[in-house]
């Protein structure tokens, strides 16, 4: 496959781009089973392991007509690669919808790929039913976000918007819980309504003064000798409590 | 300063160096407020403002008698200066122990810097007492792991064991919970008895079996949609469920 024509293109990850990237033979598996019209190829390292799992992944990209790309060593040298990756998926992006009976996160201006992309992994593994990201935030689909969130990008439902006024008055009905340092609620000790959404502000800066006036804002008991909680540290706390109450 | 002996030898950071550097302001203070004798020098950048802060910073470290060095840019040029840092503490590494009748984490095998550094962090501001590592683990003092913890590796506990054994002889009078996903008992259905040992595994492989018959393994409740959760977001949960149960 040497020399084709979109050996030039794979290289570099651009965020305006269509089409982005993901490491790892689980995320190709987690891609095609829940995107694969958003499949576009699959790239095989020669160093991957002809074994069954390779004839797993085969068969599956067979079967959903998505092309497989064998020997491609190039690919395997972008600097969004992983080092000890043999399998790489390029897909087209796509944007899913929250589902409005769903319990949400909400993630104000997040700044961190890590914490986007962990996140993601946090809200599919304890139960969330959705992702709301408000611009500016970090690219959900950048590989290394793609990367954090060990697939669950493509299973969980994650909608972006321009603002959370616009997620807002799209998700109504709903008991919004701002987590913020200076709520009066312990985390804990509040009344859970259902649907929810639980929203996060940025690693830095947390929530404005405005989100105290929204619903019940929340705190989570921490010790004065130490600096906040990471961020999404803080959201699997939050989301953990209020799933499992 | 430029021209200066040391100039050499600054710039990496080697795991078996008995010093290692802190970047930022917050980690200056807690470092020379902590182990003001560890502290050996404090670099500030000539970008630097000399604001408020700064006078502090200067005030503190001449109280503790601390060399501090301006205008050196070599240093914050290292592979492991953050790029936005104007502030950065060389220290030498220490041992602290475990108090015996303290709550602990233990981590047994942690591969990923990122992760140690963030529990650190979860352990302080959540109000674990202190953190024991079982080697082969992370090396605690790289930069990386330092800066993940945000300055809590100079406020919290620290110990390090050669092996789970060695751990456990020297801390006997506890009750052990080994996070398992074969574990029985569901995190929130747990009797609690202090002073604990909260154990989480390997981010790839989690704990050996031999855990399951140590205390009273543990298990958070997981969708069987997702992959497990991240190692560091477990233990926030984790930590979190035992003391505020």
């Amino acid at each position: 496959m040497k020399g084709e024509w979109y050996d030039i293109f794979v290289n570099q990850y651009d965020k305006n781009s269509p089409v982005s990237y993901a490491n790892g033979t689980t995320l190709a598996f987690e891609l095609m089973l829940n995107h694969p019209d958003k499949a576009k190829r699959i790239y095989l390292s020669p160093s991957l392991k002809r074994d069954e799992t390779y004839k797993k992944l085969v068969n599956l990209a067979n079967s959903k007509h998505i092309v497989i790309i064998e020997n491609n060593e190039k690919i395997f040298k972008s600097p969004w690669a992983k080092d000890s990756t043999f399998v790489i998926s390029e897909f087209e992006k796509f944007e899913t919808k929250l589902p409005s009976n769903g319990n949400h996160v909400v993630l104000v201006n997040p700044s961190n790929m890590g914490n986007v992309g962990t996140i993601m992994r946090s809200c599919l593994a304890l139960g969330i039913d959705g992702l709301a990201l408000i611009k500016p935030c970090a690219d959900p689909f950048d590989p290394k976000t793609i990367r954090a969130s060990m697939g669950a990008i493509f299973a969980l439902p994650i909608e972006t918007f321009s603002s959370f006024e616009e997620y807002q008055k799209a998700n109504l009905n709903r008991a919004f819980y701002p987590f913020m340092l200076k709520a009066e609620t312990m985390l804990g000790a509040q009344k859970i309504t259902t649907p929810f959404a639980l929203i996060f502000g940025n690693e830095a800066t947390g929530l404005n003064d405005n989100f105290l006036s929204l619903g019940t804002p929340i705190k989570i008991k921490q010790s004065p000798k130490a600096d906040s909680l990471n961020l999404d540290n803080a959201a699997a706390i939050g989301i953990y409590d209020f799933l499992n109450h």
